[in-house]
């Protein structure tokens, strides 16, 4: 891996050799990458990149911490569209908001970009087998991704992930086992079985190289503003590992000359469960919160990564915003209504918190935002349907339907 | 629209201007749009076309019957992936089968490529509601394209339209009429409802120009193979549009020269509904089935467009072939497990038919064929939770998790 220098501990600072099979540091601590930074730019410029014909987060390689001959894993993960809204813009009275939709990845969520990246890993480390524990979206991304390699899975589920979410991975031929108990136990669980067996860790907060992958979310967003850094991202908030590969990305960005300077990051978590938003704010140290809220990807009472997510947040000078159950609700009907966007709750939550801070007068409405959708709707219809209404019932009469739709009177 | 010529009727050879509310012929047939082949080849080849940057269906522009200037709708439709799995392959003891993943459209289906055209043509035609019949993917598509366009949609599904789909739509803001009936007068109250309001229609086997969406998705199979022709293209038939959409792709890149000859098509229905390719083996009338299978998306016991689907299957000396709901099953499977691509019931037909033909020899061993996987998985949970099995329920306790696993002996 000519581009990666090491590995490097986020809490005591020892650096360790980037081997594939990299884990955490002897101190507990989480790991970051660490690239050289001069050669990235001396082997690679904003235009050349322009001219790559690859659309998957594989564009970027020389980002990535791989060998050079390590093939792409086998589905299209990243380049997700992002849009430009301006009847979106228009609802919440800003000049500019882009929203990033992740939920059109192979497995239909942001988790892809990690879980290709565990897959090119484990190839490179010769394994066989991928575990991880999960609320459901990057279990389901990495049953796919596993499944498209030809590789075998054992996926931790916590009892209460939406069935939709276990149906996709099963189909996938993972091996699923659903912990009766919540996300920690879940957590703890797998960690046993993967200490027992020995095999790879998908596990976000232990694996330094899936925030690697994730990191491919801000790299598009800023080629895709033609490297035009906004002055906010938006993203909701469960685990840490998703704002803290989105910071990651930046960094490298700004550390290879691509940008000059870095957004600052919106943290959205939902009112019922935002233990991470609360460290940051009262400054103290992470305490376990109950999950209540329907984002089931992002009830995460005890956040495996709350180091580099708080880092990543106080880092960019960013603002942290908590949204109720009805709040996401209501962003998921306003993406819809307005960008053709439907994205599940925990999807959504980031726009959600984009527009209680445009309510509150928080956000200046001059300023330039993107929100990342992280996950598709149709992930969590039961919630959907719930808050979507009904549709108008009619038997095939035109009359009928005159007086259902105007009244009668039309 | 320099490169169109104008449209005519299938059935009776009328030629017609091509408007942008075109609808059928006076005769009652449907209308195909006819093109100039050869200020097509004069203007855009092969090597111009793979310059370009933008990877949606809008990249065929000369193939498209659209003005210069008319805008691409916002939503990005098509370039969807196309796998090679050499693990499918080695199951079916196929050659060389390739997949297209078209449930990674915006709104997960391959009927976003008709829906994008429809908002293209309503803007053309200064409308500003645009209506539809559907069982349920033309309705979200058109829902969510219209949505991001800032159209008014009206659209009306049979009531057995699996509740995700339904929630897509109320999502995306759509005025959503369930009609107390079968597929045949959720048709019929739509086409009363246009003719008495007006409103732009994006029925498939009414306006021809939803065919030209179609008919991307073969435009960008052949160049996703380097226009190499296949020896056979696959997919589930319904009510005929996509077939028919599929095939005039294919002649239209004969027609400019792209290329030489021609797949022969793989018209798979359901075991349980088949019109199509009952009259196609039998030569006669279509006649109307009952619609019993649970591929909700092809259960299309009178289908709108048998006139251009059977033409489409015997010009291209087509293979008919039905699939049992358990065969469709296991085909979902099967994709999922080779390939990593989840396919609604009705999205994996064409890859179940292929399997059976190849079961049963009909197929050579040594022929390429190219399956379209027609919808997204997520669609339709509730069949997959049935087939996909239940997952393992264990304790947060590894000695449970190893008695479940490997019966206590590893």
């Amino acid at each position: 891996m000519k581009y990666v220098t090491g590995a490097r501990c986020v809490k005591c600072g020892r650096r360790y050799d980037a081997v594939p099979d990299l884990t955490t540091c002897e101190c507990g601590g989480i790991l970051d990458i660490e690239y050289d930074y001069e050669l990235i730019r001396h082997d690679v410029n904003k235009d050349a990149l322009s001219e790559r014909r690859l659309c998957s987060m594989w564009r970027y390689r020389e980002f990535l911490p791989v060998e050079d001959d390590t093939p792409e894993p086998p589905l299209r993960v990243g380049w997700s569209p992002l849009y430009d809204s301006a009847r979106l813009c228009g609802e919440l009275g800003l000049k500019k908001l882009y929203v990033k939709d992740d939920g059109l990845n192979p497995t239909a969520s942001l988790k892809d970009r990690a879980s290709s990246m565990a897959v090119a890993k484990a190839c490179e480390a010769g394994q066989d087998t991928i575990a991880c524990s999960s609320t459901g979206n990057a279990a389901s991304s990495l049953a796919g991704n596993a499944a498209a390699a030809g590789l075998k899975t054992y996926i931790f589920v916590p009892e209460r992930a939406p069935k939709g979410k276990v149906a996709q991975l099963l189909t996938f031929g993972a091996r699923v086992i659903s912990v009766q108990g919540n996300y920690e136990e879940t957590f703890e669980l797998s960690k046993a079985a993967i200490d027992e067996y020995g095999w790879y860790n998908r596990n976000a907060a232990i694996n330094p190289y899936l925030s690697e992958g994730k990191k491919t979310v801000a790299l598009e967003i800023m080629e895709q503003l033609g490297w035009e850094v906004p002055d906010f991202i938006a993203i909701s908030v469960g685990d840490g590992c998703t704002i803290a590969g989105l910071w990651k990305g930046l960094k490298d960005l700004k550390g290879a000359s691509f940008i000059d300077r870095l957004p600052r990051l919106i943290s959205v978590q939902a009112a019922g469960c935002y233990p991470i938003n609360r460290a940051v704010r009262d400054n103290t140290p992470i305490e376990p919160m109950e999950e209540n809220t329907i984002a089931d990807s992002i009830a995460v009472g005890v956040p495996r990564n709350p180091d580099k997510a708080m880092a990543a947040i106080r880092e960019s000078d960013g603002i942290t915003v908590e949204v109720t159950d009805r709040e996401i609700m209501e962003a998921q009907s306003l993406l819809g209504v307005t960008a053709g966007v439907f994205g599940e709750p925990a999807g959504v939550t980031g726009t959600a918190g984009v527009k209680k801070l445009c309510n509150e007068g928080v956000l200046d409405k001059n300023c330039t935002v993107v929100s990342v959708v992280t996950g598709n709707g149709l992930k969590d219809v039961d919630n959907a349907i719930r808050f979507a209404g009904e549709p108008i019932k009619c038997m095939n009469d035109l009359e009928e339907l005159k007086g259902k739709l105007f009244g009668g009177d039309r």
